[in-house]
């Protein structure tokens, strides 16, 4: 039966070869991006950046990791706590301490009194990870401001059936979709029918680290994803951002040989030289992503979930949204 | 009305409560596998597992990879290639070529000769790849071999609605599932009605590099992925195997610079000592995996999907295909 039919679309088309251009290969996800319009990127602003340096790596290469901090109403009471320790210098000196192989590597005070010396910083207090994602009940301790925004905008992308960027076909939420450029996912309570609204684990995201609950960690022991994406930690961490340049420095230190990935020895730790804030950082370059709402995003999903590019032969029909990485740019010089 | 059916609940319980032992933690999916009877356990025969020995790493240690090829009907015509290319040491003193961020590790000739050289030793002859994942059209050139019992056993476990290990909320196919320890996914094709089931791409899956189609490649250059499920490249590129022990002396290589992390200069290139079937290599522990029909997996799998551990506050309800990785141990000594 395929084969009938496309024998039907050839004779149908064949009259208007002779007139045709010649096909071009589709573009790929990439060449998609490239040729987005300036006005299809925003700028991420500089007190949203956070910019770690490590010591030198392999081939003495510098090793500088830049975060994105993730808006209100995601950012609970962590990203003030981080802000507030990132202008401390609190991480300085301090050290990567786990590297678990296809897990996250985490960094903080080796020594293990992070969270109590944290703790004496003017910080706010943690809540209940997961109370920061009900949408109508945010707690006053997270942060709620632009919650209102927020709303009207789901409101309207749902309406929007052009949007192509919201998915059912997730194992872990009903919906997944893209809010100002994060991956995220949405669920409606079984019992409550509140809706939940979440920032999920992908790979290069940034999340707290903490003990049991109801202990919902500080900021001052951060990680970041360098596997397939521990989406069971949904909810459960607190995502706090993104990295979104030089994550490789990351991912490609010496796996821990502890449990969890720990280092066993001190001399295995990576040093930490620095952690700022990008608008304590001389000569930092701007960053942009590409608006989620775009049109230009719209088609770069659709061809990351359908690739025509020619190495492929069969496209996938969908993709998971991890597998639709939002593209960020260090900002081109005027004119380009 | 949650917290009133909580409150009932409590109630109906209370009175049992003296008379109950402590309640205990759930199990964390490790420690399920762990209490897994050893009858639940099947070997991986030494002639299915490859066995690739890097230069010394970070602090001089050894770099030894494990990979376990995959076995008929979904090897075909690679997996003999590969078998026949390492009786005759082809990989030996070739090298780690490209190294992507989040996407794939790759080796083979760094000069780029490897495909003509390898089509002068006896390989198979390459086929377009998903040819070879149509049920009951398998052309001959693929290796159908246990194709029958493959139907047979899949009739069964559609049958068997304790498996727990069927999933259909994926973004890439119609489900997923374990067959005999591998990941898979399965459709049906819109227009011929015909099913199609193939090994997907997680963490660690081993395939076969390639050019434009309709070249296949020959399996003399392979790639292991290093990052989030790319599972676009499913029925795209072949799947020959994973990696069951060791990928972090591959997930930690430094990333090369070029377009596709290829390295720039060969003093980048980590050398590849020797690659050899495991049966040509002395002192070899023996593998199991837990088979993925058994109890015990289909009681891990639930607890991926919903952590009822102490440190988990809300369970996913779900999981995705490749994060269920099946277990792999090495044999316990007699008597364990």
């Amino acid at each position: 039966m395929k084969a009938q039919l496309l024998l039907a679309a050839a004779l149908l088309a064949a009259p208007a070869l002779a007139a045709d251009p010649p096909t071009k290969p589709a573009p790929s996800p990439g060449e998609i991006v490239a040729a987005a319009p300036a006005n299809e990127w925003i700028a991420i602003a500089a007190d949203d950046l956070l910019v770690m340096d490590l010591t030198p790596g392999a081939w003495e290469r510098p090793r500088r990791v830049i975060i994105q901090l993730i808006p209100a109403p995601f950012s609970g009471p962590w990203v003030a706590n981080i802000r507030t320790l990132a202008k401390a210098h609190w991480w300085d000196g301090l050290a990567i301490v786990r590297a678990q192989d296809n897990y996250v590597v985490q960094w903080g005070d080796p020594d293990g009194e992070d969270v109590a010396r944290a703790r004496a910083l003017p910080v706010g207090l943690p809540v209940t990870t997961k109370d920061c994602y009900t949408l109508s009940q945010i707690p006053s301790q997270c942060n709620s401001s632009g919650l209102d925004e927020l709303e009207a905008w789901s409101a309207s992308a749902e309406d929007n059936d052009d949007a192509n960027t919201w998915h059912s076909r997730d194992a872990y939420a009903s919906w997944t979709y893209h809010l100002r450029g994060w991956p995220m996912a949405m669920q409606q309570d079984g019992d409550t029918y509140e809706w939940w609204t979440w920032p999920v684990h992908c790979y290069g995201t940034v999340g707290v680290g903490r003990d049991l609950s109801p202990d919902a960690g500080t900021g001052a022991e951060l990680y970041a994803v360098i596997g397939h994406a521990p989406r069971h930690l949904d909810r459960n961490i607190a995502v706090v951002g993104r990295v979104i340049e030089g994550i490789e420095h990351l991912s490609t230190l010496p796996r821990g040989t502890e449990a969890l990935g720990f280092y066993k020895t001190p001399e295995e730790r990576t040093p930490i030289v620095s952690v700022r804030l990008g608008t304590e950082v001389a000569g930092l370059p701007a960053y942009q992503y590409l608006s989620t709402d775009s049109e230009a995003f719209a088609r770069y999903a659709d061809a990351r979930a359908n690739r025509r590019d020619p190495f492929f032969i069969v496209p996938a029909g969908g993709a998971d949204v991890c597998n639709i990485p939002v593209p960020v740019r260090r900002v081109p010089a005027p004119g380009q």
